[in-house]
């Protein structure tokens, strides 16, 4: 298949139908007059903005949570912003199908209307940059340049949203560390079509700086600032954020989502596809298969997934899983790899280690010998050299490396993510067996075919 | 036993006997007759000096290797005194049982008289540091010192002498980096007897720097140089020689060395016993037992020993342990220990590690995945996957420890002494095995018998 036959066949599958648009327009209407009116009988100044993919025409079909932001003056002291805020969303909530209180920098309600879930944020209304005072004042903004800017490429964002999503590219959050939605956008508007993105994979990384806002030229000294910043953290991109120069739009994509869209980029555009938007599911296997195939050793940590949501708790599960990492490499380990992440109710890290039992013996090493801990070294080992400066003996340690995994949580030696450390030590232990509902992931993590990027 | 006692029956068996001490000098008065009566047949113009611990009555009992020093004028070419030195020692030589050439700095005639070996050295006749030329040229001068110095502590020399030979800390050879002669000397000079010395072992290397000349009042800014440049050595003490500001006496004298005298020195306090003096065999034990108790495992590489002095032979040795240590480190095995030496004509290496079989598929590292090489490591490699900015690859990889140091060896990936690099190619590499006349090395090796302190 050639890419035009493929992207029109995607095409028919995320455009959304004219049903839907009606749909969705109506709703939009009617939620903007359930806010004007709301607004006026809580005798508030607040203009109802919407924003997001729905406003800017490039949600995809099926995926339209609506965002409606509440903007109230700019001299509105922020308390007053929370509080007003959150009374105005609750009022307007109470006449929709249900809601709850949810929280970012400040609390909002999450509403749910006609099937639809219904963000009702309070923020400022901003007309520029410099107003900017919370973390999504900026929405307005980017809605306006998006729609501005986007002279009827909205299906090519389309496509390349939904390419990033079949990638698992998709999603600038803290444990995805891929391409938000604003940053397809950019890309598409800068360079004209989904595939001159793809096509441009290479030529992207290599310019490095995007200023779709001509910040370096209109605001050099702070454009310039975010372009040093961001070069010193060594981000793949930096996009300078065309509504504010002081903002990397890019700055949450790391290298190893673009690593992964530079490469399905040039596959794609070599062999064209559908399964790039919608991936077949992994082939399934045997993880013991692996296991004998590789010659390595499985270990998993089973335990009750805690109940955090994916910001918090996914964080957390790979602090904890390089934590295991380390403790293990000092106790003479080789770690291969580790994955983490939850099915059901469980959670899970998973280690590949080069074996699960170790020598009873190890070395340990000591003080300088002309210390007075040398000379404590020295009298409390049956068996004492010296390399260098230092004293060395034998140590007596755990064999096995359920054993070991024991000791060392016992022991605190472990660096694990706070919010889960008490299931952790309550964890499963568990040695070239993973449970029933454990054995795919098990599989996609040995075989590496999570991350395999054929 | 107390420590008097000890020194007694010590100093009975070191102590040359009025007979040995007649016989030595008897030789001596005919090797300068000799040396006098050549030097004037050739008409020369020569000075004989015995130096070493002969000439300084403080050679053991038993252990009087003659050094006859013949000093050439300071005005005489060095090319003329290498030429004429040579000459004469060979006329001697002529004139005793036998002879061979050796090689230091220039080349001197090593002879056989009487049962006992003879060097003779051709140097210059300095008088004073200033005229030093070559690295010999000083023992005239050590020679000189000592006798002016030792107030009739000899007898003290030969006990730490006898002392640090017992504990394996004596001899300033490269490879053994302990106390030289000269080095005890000083010290029994200094502080006045041997179990002074002994006292003072933490005391010595606390105050670090040693001055009998009294260089640091003499000859400041020398002496300085010396003491700064050896400090960023970090040498365990700083002996500045008393006939010449510019060195150190105990320059080669490693902390392992000092590490043993130290313990051993305060062990012999607390118990003294002659077993210091006189070491008994090491126990004899099983090293598959050791294999056993430890977990561990053990390979052996033995080979034709290369007909080398030590002096060469045995750096040659720990550069190629080294080196596998190294090499199977980067391989994925952990290297507790390793030992090298002889045994007859048997050469060896031997190494203690983790396992003898690894896991067959590790992971490859590979380059940054936006190069021209990254895309050629993508291409290559069935599962390529990226972490940071770089793509890892899985790589199928020899099990066996034989096989893989067999790999490693035809690859020049191990690096090695450069004179026996061709005989440890020829090696036979044993698992878990150690031959016949390695039995015993092994034990001392794994149970660390060798060097264990207690």
């Amino acid at each position: 298949m050639d890419a035009e036959s493929v992207i029109k066949e995607v095409l028919q599958q995320i455009r959304p139908t004219e049903e839907e648009r009606a749909f969705i327009e109506n709703l939009m209407r009617e939620l903007e007059e359930l806010a004007v009116e709301t607004i006026e009988e809580l005798g508030l100044d607040v203009k109802p903005y919407f924003v997001g993919s729905l406003a800017k025409d490039t949600y995809l079909a099926g995926d339209h949570d609506v965002d409606l932001f509440l903007a109230f003056p700019l001299e509105t002291p922020l308390e007053e912003l929370r509080e007003k805020g959150l009374e105005l969303g609750k009022a307007m909530a109470e006449r929709l199908d249900s809601y709850e209180i949810a929280y970012a920098e400040h609390p909002y309600v999450r509403a749910r209307y006609r099937g639809v879930s219904v963000d009702l944020v309070p923020c400022y209304d901003v007309k520029s940059w410099k107003d900017v005072r919370t973390a999504v004042d900026r929405s307005i903004l980017h809605t306006e340049w998006v729609n501005e800017n986007i002279r009827g490429k909205n299906d090519e964002v389309r496509l390349l949203k939904r390419f990033l999503k079949g990638i698992n590219a998709y999603g600038s959050e803290i444990y995805v560390r891929g391409f938000s939605g604003y940053l397809a956008e950019i890309l598409v508007i800068k360079y004209g079509s989904f595939l001159e993105v793809l096509e441009k994979a290479d030529f992207i990384l290599r310019q490095k700086i995007i200023d779709p806002g001509n910040w370096l030229k209109r605001e050099y000294e702070t454009a310039m600032n975010t372009v040093k910043r961001e070069a010193d953290e060594d981000r793949p991109l930096i996009v300078i954020d065309p509504v504010d120069p002081r903002r990397n739009v890019a700055a949450n994509l790391g290298w190893e989502r673009y690593g992964i869209f530079y490469f399905k980029a040039m596959k794609f555009l070599e062999e064209p596809s559908t399964k790039f938007f919608f991936p077949e599911k992994p082939r399934a296997g045997n993880y013991l298969d692996e296991l004998r195939r590789k010659g390595t050793h499985l270990v998993v940590l089973a335990f009750e997934k805690p109940d955090l949501v994916d910001d918090l708790l996914l964080p957390q599960l790979e602090r904890s899983a390089r934590g295991f990492e380390k403790a293990l490499e000092r106790e003479g380990f080789r770690v291969f790899g580790w994955d983490y992440g939850y099915s059901g109710d469980k959670a899970f890290i998973m280690l590949e280690l080069d074996r699960v039992e170790r020598e009873r013996v190890t070395i340990k090493p000591g003080p300088e010998f002309f210390t007075e801990r040398g000379l404590d070294f020295y009298r409390k080992n049956e068996r004492v050299w010296v390399r260098g400066k230092r004293l060395y003996a034998e140590k007596r340690v755990k064999e096995n490396i359920v054993d070991v995994i024991s000791e060392l949580l016992e022991k605190n030696q472990v660096a694990l993510g706070k919010g889960i450390r008490e299931m952790i030590k309550l964890a499963d232990v568990l040695a070239d067996y993973a449970p029933k509902e454990l054995e795919q992931s098990a599989y996609l993590f040995l075989s590496r075919e999570k991350w395999n990027l054929k």
